[in-house]
């Protein structure tokens, strides 16, 4: 069995995994982010706990996926939000291999999510995958030639803040970037841009629903937005298929019908149309895609791509 | 030996390499290219053969540098301009063979300049290299963790043909591309657009240098694209490196200081600032290319590159 553990900014997801990559069981806690990096490792653990004592099976390797910029070789955060106290710098893997007394490994967890879901979810066994998490922020992960492509900073597949949307200041003090059209936070400044009111990007979504023309534009925007995101990535990269999920995909029925007729508008410069499809595992997918790396480590074969190691 | 040939719209290039690359005798002549596909591999052999003849060595392999989109595993040109007649679907390995005796190998030729350009040129032995050739249009290639990578259609590194920098209309029928700007069509046209004047690229540089304030403008507005183009490589694709060639780049004093201007103004996500190079072969960087890659298929050993095949 392989257990992977998603460490976010609010709660703390944690399943246990079959080689397979199916979910046998699963938990989840509030995560104690200001309480220190040992108090949120021992809160994983502690859900993790009950599980492990309740499936028959031989744990092998536990992964954690993480927000922030993380060190994968080491195991350790890099640089974590401001949500966090006492995270960065923390030896994450260490933490959990003294506690479960077998190997751990760290990922960042938009990587997680798109390993998930190329590992036992909607794009399963694709070897040329941009995956997009439209959360809070806007979160991108690169799969390519059947394997994670971090390059050699660990920062690609950034696709949620490089310019070429528009104008507009991001979080990141950069300007013009998807995440200023298309993350959760987003939606909600851009419809009280548009009407002085401020809603979650759910509620917006709601009166999208009712046919409120300024919360119908704010997600025509985001879904134009990703439509450009698939464009260039397909340019500079050329994937065959894009994955998106995050709390903001919920509103699919809103973005798919403009992502798509973008996307016809605009082919990408190869003419070899990119596949878009909607994430399948949901919460799963992080904790999931930190299974499936300590299974890639722990055993050297990656089964869910069939030509490529990785 | 190895040879190397870059088949142009107008000219055709030979250079005959050492086996660490280095040039031991050159030779150039006219592409007959509405002459078929035929007469132009006859006449890339009818220059390369005194070359053969008066240098002492064995020819282990051959390689092509071609203008279009190429299928390199089979040698044979898919999709060529309009300049070239007969070309498209010609077996260009084949023919080469056929003549030479030896191996032979085809690549497109921004993906031979980049070849080129790490294997004994700019960026020689960098592992994570973007591409720029700045000539009639704008192609692009991407060398990632040491090899080229070139994406399941073949089509990556198309920097040149995605959405981002502004709405102008490109050749290729999209709008917003980065050679609406820093082409040399484009710079031409972007100048005309400003003074009802038809120069050339190089005419515009010309008027640049004698403080042409609209002939400035248009240069400028050619090296923020490029340095966009950088930022969102790095974003995606996470380089450290970018070597920019090509007839526009004779430029350099003008395209150069906005480039880094730009760059010091909006640098990468990754904070990981990118590295900006002029391109050092060149018209030898698409026929040296071309060579190395005759010399990696045929030695299966890329010396270029220390930590990995390619």
């Amino acid at each position: 069995m392989f257990a992977g553990v998603d460490i976010g900014g609010t709660t703390t997801q944690v399943v246990l995994c079959d080689d397979d990559l199916t979910v046998l069981d699963r938990a989840g806690t509030t995560t104690p982010a200001a309480s220190g990096g040992q108090a949120m490792i021992d809160a994983a653990l502690g859900v993790l706990a009950p599980l492990l004592r309740r499936t028959p099976g031989r744990l092998i390797g536990a992964g954690v996926g993480a927000a922030g910029v993380v060190d994968t070789a080491v195991g350790r955060i890099l640089v974590a939000s401001d949500s966090f106290s006492g995270w960065s710098g923390f030896p994450v893997t260490a933490a959990v291999e003294d506690a479960l007394g077998v190997p751990a490994f760290l990922d960042n967890d938009v990587n997680a999510f798109l390993r998930g879901e190329v590992s036992g979810g909607a794009v399963r066994g694709e070897p040329d995958v941009l995956g997009i998490a439209l959360g809070t922020g806007v979160g991108g992960a690169l799969w390519a030639g059947g394997r994670l492509f971090a390059g050699p900073h660990g920062a690609a597949g950034e696709i949620g803040h490089i310019p070429g949307f528009g104008d507009l200041p991001c979080t990141c003090g950069g300007r013009g970037h998807l995440e200023t059209l298309a993350s959760g936070r987003s939606i909600g400044a851009r419809f009280a841009d548009r009407t002085g009111r401020r809603l979650t990007a759910r509620e917006v979504a709601d009166a999208a629903a009712y046919g409120d023309e300024d919360a119908l534009e704010v997600y025509r925007a985001a879904g134009a937005g990703l439509a450009r995101a698939v464009v260039m990535t397909a340019g500079l990269v050329d994937i065959t298929t894009v994955v998106i999920g995050g709390g903001v995909s919920r509103a699919w029925h809103l973005l798919e019908p403009v992502v798509r007729a973008e996307l016809a508008e605009e082919p990408p410069v190869s003419s070899h149309p990119v596949r878009l499809v909607r994430a399948r595992l949901g919460a799963d997918a992080v904790p999931v895609g930190a299974a499936a790396r300590a299974r890639l480590e722990t055993t050297g074969a990656y089964r869910g791509v069939s030509t490529q190691n990785s």
